[in-house]
């Protein structure tokens, strides 16, 4: 890089990092759950790290950048599975975090920088007005509220409230493009589609305005069952249970709860399967209610208020923190993401369930769904070989169940995102060049490839 | 009455009333609604209106009439349609309208007296905590809290929390016996179900303690279609939007909206079928987009401070009032309660409005039904016979659309409560005379009578 000194120049007193092992770990991210992409991108690394104060430093880094013609990878928290702010073509990690700024808390809605951490954005909304964002990742002390538009999907809340691709869970999102003068670009509405889980390739997302839920007082509990089927009908069941006001919801087989939560192992009887549970505490008397005619027991339960829940929310032990605490026992397992569709999502979840019986260990998140229950699924794979890792991808998709692949890096092979016209003209406007994340998105990089036999879990904007 | 004197002395200083037409008045609700119930009910009156002050006062009133043998029948702001609070067989109406007190407002939860009105207990939630009720009949201003659960079931609201006999959307329950001494009984979780939606036959109601939402700022709007099977396309497309928050969703057929809506008549184009709705101001934008590709009109949107939705809330056009605002043009017709089953919900529903054209005009109301998007429907009968009204339900049911009549006075042939082991128990405990509101209660007054081929709305406690 012998553009670097002339760079630094550029940037002036805008903060950067070139110590070659920092700069290592800011290019990173979990994409080691993956052992396809551990293989790919386990040379990955950024040529500097810049780190922008505010909005101003935003652009006069990235100025500075297509001066220099330098790749730019925005990033966050660096909680992502699928190396979405991994510098595939070396440059700078724009990395956001100093961009922490609550802008402003109104009813139904917060405003912030991109690089504040959603417990923080939920702690201010709390104190403010009693409200916190409708759903999160399980990495919610980690993760940015731009990371989490920029780079996710859903999380602990999407029972409720459906998941980012839908209207409405974003309201408005203040992007900053990669030209000789960056502008700044308000998208509000559907035209925050453009810009959702692009992994910041066609523009920088410096501030985000999300709606906001009552912060009610969760309480969490894992109820054991002795058979799964039961426990995902009972999940089923609570799902549709309207009056209940839940955050989460997650059927997890035997033997992920005894084999992975070492935190947990003296309340999990042998052989049990569970689901997670988060209860808002007005409600707890109705869930019991509920629960007495199932053949589940309580294996724990924790109030709002309780300290042992700042050390291991429930949340904690739900979606990619599931395979998190399975990759810390036994770092050989890796995980898929599957759609079980509505209103087939328990028979079809139950059928792959025991078609792959431990082979393929069932982990469900109930969601709603274009006004549906259904089920995601994040199942803990025993890992053997990337050939077998394609056949069980296969036969999933052959019996109904889209994949969004988390063992590819693009946005298309991961399969949330159809990249059609609207993105790519979006993408000539805001990066005329490539230089953001380049190497993600292969409508850009590889318009020749047909990648349209996929489903999508971010439709096209073209219906 | 030739123990009036005596229940007179027993009841001390409690308010009553005995004039005649002031007891007329208070024993009658919106039964004309129906020319069924209008010939059936209208000479029913009490022989007085006793009115209780606070709780203290119910129990003396219940113990005093025990005393005399004399039927109670509870009143709360009469804003009933079937005579849920008419004295079939005489007596003292209880009217609760002076047990008013909204007790505790909590996080999620409000706790008041039975005879509170829907609107107070709303506007002290959002005073106090910018809360409100989940859901409220359209006569919110003059409905009681005790009134809804006793008599109602869903309302505008029900689009995202379903209805009251769902788990959740009633918290708690006071009741009071009527016996020799009158006992105080809190019912909570699944024994709410006892005395919901019961009439009061069961039960004194005096305390209530119901879940609460978010007090958006609720932006009320009409919007026009050119035929109504794509306004209801676009409603139950709209239903499904899990990110946008709304509160009401009325699909309304031409000519209704042209025929009744007389305040509104200006903006309404000839032949034009309506969707009414209420948008929370932050997904407005979301909204709009979403209307975009629909070849709707918006016809009409006042925002939540707007002085017009004072006098004409948009509510006050959708759920029973839009039986009233026909009735006062056209005093002929009448209306039918029906559930268009899901997923069929919209097909059986455009099924039924192409078959009947005209003599039933087709009213939606879009709701949340065990987990899944449905449509009731209050349409509009051109009233010719009895006969006749009896055939339109029977096609109704012989089609998959179960009716819960409005021209019954009894729990169970309105359909949508069935009266089970359990409810009847309850009633032998709390009602050992059969004192409160006689003759309501088909199991218990001829046990002998066959009801079974209904469909309820309030299922069975027994499963």
């Amino acid at each position: 890089m012998a553009d670097i000194e002339d760079l630094k120049a550029d940037l002036g007193d805008i903060p950067i990092v070139t110590d070659r092992a920092k700069v290592q770990l800011k290019s990173r991210d979990f994409y080691w759950y993956s052992p396809v992409l551990k293989r790919q991108l386990e040379g990955v690394c950024a040529d500097l790290v810049v780190e922008p104060r505010d909005e101003a430093e935003v652009i006069r880094s990235l100025r500075a950048c297509f001066r220099h013609r330098l790749p730019v990878t925005v990033r966050g928290g660096g909680s992502g599975n699928y190396g979405q702010a991994m510098p595939l073509r070396r440059g700078a990690i724009l990395d956001l975090s100093r961009l922490d700024r609550i802008r402003e808390v109104g009813l139904g809605r917060v405003r912030a920088e991109a690089g504040a951490r959603l417990a923080r954005v939920d702690q201010l909304c709390q104190a403010d007005s009693g409200q916190e964002l409708r759903f999160h990742p399980s990495t919610l002390k980690m993760g940015t509220i731009g990371g989490f538009v920029a780079g996710g999907s859903s999380g602990v809340g999407s029972i409720t409230w459906g998941i980012l691709r839908d209207r409405g869970n974003i309201l408005g999102l203040r992007v900053i493009t990669m030209e000789d003068e960056p502008r700044a670009i308000e998208l509000r509405g559907d035209a925050i589609q453009k810009v959702n889980h692009a992994y910041g390739t066609n523009g920088v997302i410096t501030e985000v305005e999300m709606p906001l839920a009552p912060a009610h007082a969760w309480v969490d509990l894992m109820v054991g069952f002795e058979d799964f089927t039961t426990a995902v009908r009972f999940a089923d069941a609570l799902a549709r249970q309207d009056g209940l006001t839940k955050k989460l919801i997650t059927p997890l087989a035997a033997p992920i709860p005894e084999l992975y939560f070492r935190p947990l192992k003296s309340r999990i009887p042998d052989g049990a399967s569970v689901v997670l549970l988060m209860i808002a505490a007005p409600w707890l008397e109705a869930f019991r209610d509920f629960l007495s005619v199932w053949p589940g027991k309580i294996l724990l339960e924790r109030a709002a208020d309780d300290p042992r829940r700042k050390g291991l929310p429930i949340y904690e032990l739900s979606w990619n923190h599931t395979t998190l605490h399975a990759l810390r026992i036994d770092p050989s397992v890796t995980y898929l993401q599957v759609l079980y569709p509505p209103p087939a999502h328990v028979e079809l979840a139950l059928k792959m369930h025991r078609h792959f019986g431990d082979e393929v260990m069932s982990h469900l998140e109930l969601v709603r769904f274009d006004g549906q229950i259904a089920c995601f699924g994040l199942p803990i794979v025993r890992f053997t070989t990337e050939d077998r890792l394609d056949e069980i991808i296969r036969y999933h998709e052959d019996h109904g169940c889209p994949i969004f692949n988390p063992h590819a890096f693009t946005l298309e092979e991961g399969g949330m995102k159809r990249v059609d016209r609207s993105h790519l003209a979006f993408k000539r406007e805001a990066d005329p060049l490539g230089l953001l994340n380049p190497g993600k998105m292969l409508a850009w990089d590889s318009p020749e490839l047909d990648v349209s036999r996929q489903s999508y879990l971010y439709r096209s904007l073209e219906g």
